[in-house]
């Protein structure tokens, strides 16, 4: 691929060819980079003001460390397109995030280049803590370099992490690329002390662990770092030392993120010093693009836009976490128990309005699923109703938060579930698929899958004034708005016959309840239930199903292991009803990234292959026309 | 109930009466509760020297407080049995951990006084933060006190709550009650920084947020605080500058957690400030006991001993825990990518010995059970062979980093979990019996429980040689012994006929494996699996039993829901096997604490259980004698 705007980029295959340009070369590279990511994200749905954010410090980064020998690992890594370019994998840009494509984040079986398979925030510093263990267990020499965001340093499993790395005092270069921001806007007293660093344009500390090899800095560096020591306001005020070098990390920062030659100068300096480094390096996400760094959580995954003039379509879709979110803001302003939690997820989760009209009763606790689902227990505790919104795949972060600090006492706590199911492009670390069979095994916890905004509604109310613990899980997708004030009555567990049929019964619930209906269309016989209650289930409708039809298929956007059709064999069988059941779901593997119709296709469990597993049963499926 | 030697403690059936007492008899009643906590520890199996450590604290607290208006909220909970002798129950403090009795940990079913219900560690934190913001939501004006221990400090969730209620500003008061080790000795980076506080017996900051405040104090605290700033020798050591001011709290401390008057004289004028503060308060486990004193890490939990000498008798038992260390010992002699990972577990996984053997293929991550499961990660991607020992129930807290950072890549990564099922006493919070359940829905996590020490290293070597994550439960409890070097082969997914007969068959793996054996002696007809595998099951052998059985019965040491006799029943559906199955197991419900016989028998799983439903089948089973 030749493209003449590019002539720099053209000439990079791997991190070898890099190293083989001038360091005053860096910056046009840099520049070139962001013009083609800013071109590969503008087809829509990608990562593309953090990548943006991200560059100068990557193509420093690979300037100087030598990977793969060397590990450079990306939190999160949906920050790593230009990382993705520098190593060779540039002509495969445009399958970003599409079917047998490239995945949006690092992934190891993708490339040597990928030090880790991620997607979910904070894991990179107790990876680099393992990494580093296992380097020197084997003797071996490279060098480790984590590069974490602003956002991933608030969820306590890096904190935790970093607190490990200061004992143990392994080497190891941690880059904080802070951005300002995560998704949302960052929370956090973490973050205000960063905010309070920023005020001035250097701030070092000299230290006590590094100091031997501080000595054998070379002159500039001593140089930086005794004009950073006569700058020393921060020392003297309380507020806001510097909680990284009280954990035994050697701080240097911050310093200008989008200066890449200046980067490269500091991290030959530092990537080869004794014990761990922390470097603060402050960025501009959506850097380079006027349009993005003046709206960096809109641009965050913006959908196809024209690069040169950032025009796109408005969107008028309603999406399932705007549904939830007008139906917990106008249930708020009835209840004044109802209270919010989000882990860093305000935009994802449909909560922008919600936390404008109560701002009193919402609770961003950054990235902290586990201090989201606890801190709700503490609410309701002291009688308030609280609603944790959060991913299904970020749920799985605070499992024994939800079996310990709220199941245990049966509290008032509702789980607003978002994509739940398959989602896609984002692909395996994001699909959220196992939810049913992990939150069906503690005891208490209900869950209900809506089949539209409406029963949406409906179970929020329900569990808003009911005692116990509710999860209400959802997909990712566009669902018809319903007016407001719409609060439909419904019965915890029970199903809903959508259509009549004795001889094959589908039973399926949430968006699998949409391939259910219509693989069912014309075919006399089959009938169709609305599962909408996997725990409890309706026994009584069950046992009634059962006991007339051949068969049964249960169909559900969840892995098949445990979950609602190992739910309907449980019970059946407790019934002693012995009645044949068909399973289709997620088979027991992780379903990667292509989009969601694919998968479930491939998995089995849409529309047509209903229609198959009908045919199987003897039911008479006119081919298709 | 009167004792001529706890004339004080005889007075006080609630908070209000301990409020009667004079500040300068608190030293006495201190002493009398300890005296008390140690006769009722004799009787062993109880968290003696924790709970010695905080009475002077708990004295303190309720003499300030106003519990239950006041919440007090205790992380992990164990450590409050004075303030459960002073709120009321003192009378049954014989009954604690016993069925029926006290609970172990603090539990809000149990007592209006017990803020939480809690058995795991650093949950305390999200909890007040929680309740802080239900309190300010209500316009209520109680305060919120919550004692956090160095080693719950440790955990993550604990660190990322601290960052949220240092940036919310909330009024609570947190106690960091420092006793210089959790379990284990305490590991990690903030713990050494504590440790250079306590160089210096004040030592304090003047702080920003909260400068307002501390100027209404009253003289005393002024002075003190004057005299601590003068000592500011902290502030001048980057290695040790204070990341709790950093955080955002007001630091006071440290302080001797064992002056009842001075902690009184200290609560009275911190618990009313505005915004968070943070109270370094230095105490010693086994306070008060000599020989607790001298080596809390065995008083932690004590078996049956003398009160008045500390003689108890040794124990020859030879534990699962202790199996495991030997063999996880002799494999890394002749595997030098065996490593090691404890979430601050040394002791009670087994791992002493191993710990001094082979101490550079060890880590101790603090309580952090996230970061140890991810570490492991990162040291299988750099080619080591990590095992990660842990407690099944605390497994729970690394959920998603076994599925996104270890099963995603198919991760080389070996997990003991220890204290798999019931384990009696520690109750409902500490029961590990979600782990079938739980692991099962991961794409490529296999799983065995092995019967004996044999079968234990058998797996252990077979997963160390083999790609991919194994899971390895085992139970809580002891096991034979068996020589060194005893490496049973094994094929991993084979299960094991331990008793022929076709006529019913009972499916059992680990513990319940014992129960199934006995149940089935002496009749005929009834014959009896290993089933030591629960991913992958042995589809060949269970094809076998069930073409020829009446009636199948499975029996697990897990919940019903989603467990072994769910993959059962899935699996026989997949292969269009209809023969009736009884799923026994663990009702869907929180098991209290009680005897693991006890429990098991309640929920029909045991020996006697398994008879009922084999007379239920038709089989002719004699009455017992």
């Amino acid at each position: 691929m030749t493209d003449p705007q590019t002539p720099l980029l053209d000439r990079i295959h791997s991190p070898q060819d890099l190293k083989r340009l001038g360091r005053e070369d860096l910056p046009q590279l840099s520049a070139e980079l962001r013009d083609e990511i800013v071109r590969v994200c503008s087809v829509g749905g990608l990562h593309l003001a953090s990548s943006l954010g991200a560059t100068d410090l990557i193509v420093a980064l690979h300037y100087v460390l030598d990977s793969p020998r060397d590990r450079i690992l990306f939190d999160v890594g949906h920050q790593a397109y230009a990382h993705k370019m520098l190593t060779g994998r540039r002509a495969q840009m445009p399958t970003l995030k599409k079917e047998g494509g490239l995945s949006g984040f690092t992934k190891v079986s993708e490339s040597e280049h990928d030090a880790i398979t991620v997607g979910h925030a904070s894991t990179s510093l107790a990876n680099a803590l393992g990494m580093a263990l296992a380097r020197d267990a084997q003797g071996q020499k490279h060098r480790i370099a984590a590069v974490i965001g602003d956002g991933s340093l608030t969820g306590g499993m890096a904190l935790a992490a970093l607190n490990t790395i200061g004992d143990l005092g392994r080497p190891m270069l941690i880059v904080l690329n802070d951005n300002e921001m995560s998704i949302s806007e960052n929370v956090g007293a973490i973050n205000k002390f960063m905010r309070g660093l920023q005020v001035q344009k250097w701030f070092q500390e000299g230290e006590g662990a590094g100091k031997k090899a501080v000595e054998a800095l070379s002159k500039p560096l001593a140089d930086l770092m005794s004009r950073a020591k006569s700058s020393t306001r921060h020392f003297f005020d309380p507020a806001s030392v510097n909680p990284f070098a009280a954990m035994g990390l050697r701080y240097v920062g911050p310093v200008d993120g989008h200066n890449v030659q200046e980067l490269v100068w500091l991290l030959e300096h530092l990537v080869d010093l004794d014990g761990p480094t922390l470097l603060h390096v402050v960025t501009k996400k959506g850097k380079g693009l006027s349009y993005a760094e003046a709206d960096p959580i809109f641009w965050h995954g913006p959908a196809k836009f024209d690069p040169a003039t950032g025009e796109y379509a408005p969107s008028n879709a309603y999406s399932w976490s705007s549904a939830f979110g007008d139906a917990v803001t106008e249930l708020a302003a009835q209840d004044p128990r109802t209270f919010v939690v989000t882990p860093a997820m305000r935009e994802g989760s449909g909560l922008v309005r919600y936390s404008q009209v109560h701002p009193h009763r919402y609770l961003d606790v950054g990235i902290a699923e586990d201090v989201a689902v606890t801190a709700a227990a503490g609410l309701a505790l002291q009688g308030m109703r609280p609603v944790v919104a959060i991913y299904s795949t970020f749920l799985q972060r605070a499992y024994d938060q939800v079996l310990h600090d709220v199941a245990l006492e049966n509290l008032n706590v509702t789980f607003a579930i978002d994509r739940a199911g398959i989602v896609g492009a984002d692909g395996a670390t994001h699909n959220g698929v196992f939810d049913l069979s992990y939150l069906r095994s503690i005891p208490g916890v209900r869950i209900g899958l809506p089949k539209d905004a409406a029963e949406l509604r409906g179970m929020l109310k329900y569990a808003q004034e009911h005692p116990g613990p509710f999860a209400i899980r959802y997909p990712r997708g566009n669902v018809g708005r319903v007016p407001e004030g719409t609060w439909p009555e419904l019965e915890w567990g029970t199903w809903e016959r959508v259509r009549e049929g004795d001889d094959v019964v589908i039973l399926a619930g949430g968006k699998a309840l949409d391939y259910a209906r219509k693989a069912a269309e014309g075919l006399p016989g089959v009938g169709v239930v609305n599962a909408r209650f996997v725990k409890p289930l309706d026994g009584a409708m069950l046992r009634e199903v059962a006991a007339k039809a051949r068969a049964l298929i249960t169909v559900e956007d969840n892995t098949v292991v445990g979950g609602f059709g190992s739910a309907v064999l449980e019970a059946l069988n407790g019934m002693g009803l012995r009645v044949p059941v068909r399973v289709l779901g997620l088979p027991d593997e992780f379903q990667e990234h292509a989009t969601v119709e694919s998968v479930h296709a491939r998995a089995g469990m849409d529309t047509a292959a209903i229609r198959t597993v009908l045919a199987e049963l003897g039911v008479d499926v006119p081919l298709e026309v």
